[in-house]
């Protein structure tokens, strides 16, 4: 409870550090956030703990498997195995790193500026190389950060997956490519900022997203966290040219909030109170972004009451041509502007770039 | 730096709720609140801590009363002294019951529904008699209340101090009283929210209100909180019958906050970062609010804007009619709608309540 307590806590401060804190609180805001998950880690190293677990083995296994006992007793034994092996400063040096890379990429965004991200990027390639040592030994570099994501798989099974994939997906990608691409001129032009957030509101709610447990708020770059079964907060990102960047943003987390709003209250403040893994998280917050949110019998619906929201843009469009629009399929390096075929290609290529950066084949400074 | 990291999470929590956390999260919000101050507290009182005092002891003496160092040792005894004298759990369980009643309140309040708040006042009271006697023998059960908020003073030199007030102030109350009540009618009417807020915040930054390392939000009750020396927050509440409310309390809590930009940075982190003591804090935020804030010269300066902003309700009103307005003198309950004279009358009041109510003369059922 301590530990998810303290955890919680540091959210709420990542929360309003990309939310609403200004310039001046980025400094010590790195550091009460590195202070939080210190001790929240002192707590989850616990011996006193791991004794606990032992003590409860004979009585997990009498269970039955999917039991809500045997399930909490094995997803605590398994967090507790994984903290053991990470030091508490190891774990305070990332967060406060991770709170001061942030603090630096508002500034480099808007500013287009790599080279001043460059530092932070290798430190982050050496925090990786790091939090795997501590791990050793492994098959491969980013097996130990992959099993943390999704527990049980490694560099070998996902290459076969992506291995897989790609067959698929580069003929489709070069097919689409042949074609003559849709126009998406309707996406763009002058959309409201305040209708548009009015508007995706108004989907998400019909999702099921509970405002009284959630609220939605503007951010950098989008994202779900949350606090408690209470307390799973959205946001996303208005860009006033472009229709598509706060309504599927918005759809997108909503998917994963409505995966956290879910999960049963009774769980609250345990290790299995959040969701299973980082693909699940991902397979429901897609689920409703692209199956749902870019289908036709979707738009079928809604479009009408988009095009009462937006009459000078989306009035005279057809249902037909936006639906195309959104769904136009475009290489891009940039994971939030690729549709659904591209995104799949580019988490496999991201992947490669990843494991040949922490393998020692590639560094930051040949990044483009 | 831990405590103070822990403290400064524990006032983002409270901040959040105040202003954007929805109504689901009071509940787990309550529980974290209460474990962060719970483990400020265990470390507060840390032995260690006192061994290190007792070493510094010699060290501090040969220091110059007004140097850094040896406020900084005087401060952090003070403050460990104090807190050894309470248990965590009792430290958990106040801020617990704290973030409770705050969430009961922003109900009760609209709803008008003291009844609903009654048995948190009855806690209240029974948490602060629990307080004085953690602090045994003391001349009178407010006495450990008082010291905490400002160092030496007592029941006793309170009342001495206010019965110096009480007598100019009951004889400048009753003269007032007797002439006819100045007309305020130009406060009241339609002001715009955003435009309220606006022109505070035009205001307060000329008083030297930095928001690059602050914001403004509306909330419930206004109050100033710091997370850090580039972090310190103000909220305030928009009335749109009345351009008092949040002009003044804007100006207010502007005065705290500039009380608190103003400690050095390099105390950040340290017990030496925060205001001196809740009486001179509050001599700050009054001094902007009234002594400033309702001055006629402010005003000759600031009231063409304000005519600007609102040219129909003020654009006619002469100067000297505004003037009088914000100074109308009348007898309230209700502590943000006192002016100053009343205010100060107030307090004696309030701290005789109090009192009583400590001392068990008076208990919450005989409340109106």
């Amino acid at each position: 409870m301590e530990i998810s307590d303290l955890s919680a806590a540091g959210s709420v401060l990542s929360w309003d550090q990309a939310t609403y804190m200004p310039n001046g609180g980025a400094r010590a805001r790195a550091r009460q956030s590195a202070t939080l998950s210190r001790l929240a880690h002192e707590r989850a190293v616990d011996p006193a703990l791991g004794k606990l677990l032992d003590a409860l083995a004979p009585y997990a296994e009498a269970l039955p498997y999917d039991s809500d006992d045997a399930g909490l007793i094995r997803v605590t034994r398994r967090d507790f195995e994984r903290a053991i092996k990470l030091p508490p400063a190891f774990i305070a040096r990332t967060t406060e790193f991770g709170s001061a890379s942030y603090d630096a990429w508002t500034r480099a965004r808007p500013a287009n500026d790599f080279a001043s991200m460059r530092p932070f990027l290798e430190t982050a390639v050496e925090l990786g190389r790091e939090y795997a040592n501590y791990f050793a030994p492994h098959d491969h570099v980013m097996d130990p950060a992959i099993d943390a994501a999704d527990q049980g798989m490694t560099t070998a099974t996902i290459r076969a997956l992506f291995a897989e994939l790609k067959n698929d997906l580069l003929p489709m990608v070069r097919a689409i490519a042949d074609q003559p691409p849709p126009d998406d001129a309707c996406l763009h032009g002058r959309f409201d900022a305040r209708d548009q957030i009015d508007f995706s509101v108004g989907i998400v709610r019909r999702f099921g997203y509970d405002f009284e447990r959630g609220r939605l708020n503007k951010t950098r770059h989008p994202f779900c966290t949350k606090f408690s079964a209470g307390d799973v907060r959205i946001t996303t990102r208005v860009n006033d040219n472009d229709l598509g960047d706060a309504l599927f943003s918005t759809l997108h987390e909503a998917g994963h909030a409505l995966y956290e709003q879910g999960v049963n209250p009774a769980f609250d403040g345990t290790p299995l109170g959040w969701g299973a893994s980082a693909g699940v998280h991902e397979s429901q917050s897609r689920l409703w972004e692209n199956v749902v949110g870019r289908s036709r019998g979707f738009w079928e619906h809604f479009y009408p009451m988009l095009q009462d929201r937006f009459p000078a843009r989306v009035g005279n469009v057809a249902l037909d041509t936006f639906y195309r629009a959104i769904n136009k399929v475009r290489p891009s390096l940039i994971r939030t502007d690729a549709d659904e075929v591209t995104y799949n290609l580019h988490i496999v290529m991201r992947f490669e770039l990843e494991a040949d950066m922490l393998e020692g084949r590639l560094a930051v400074k040949d990044l483009p």
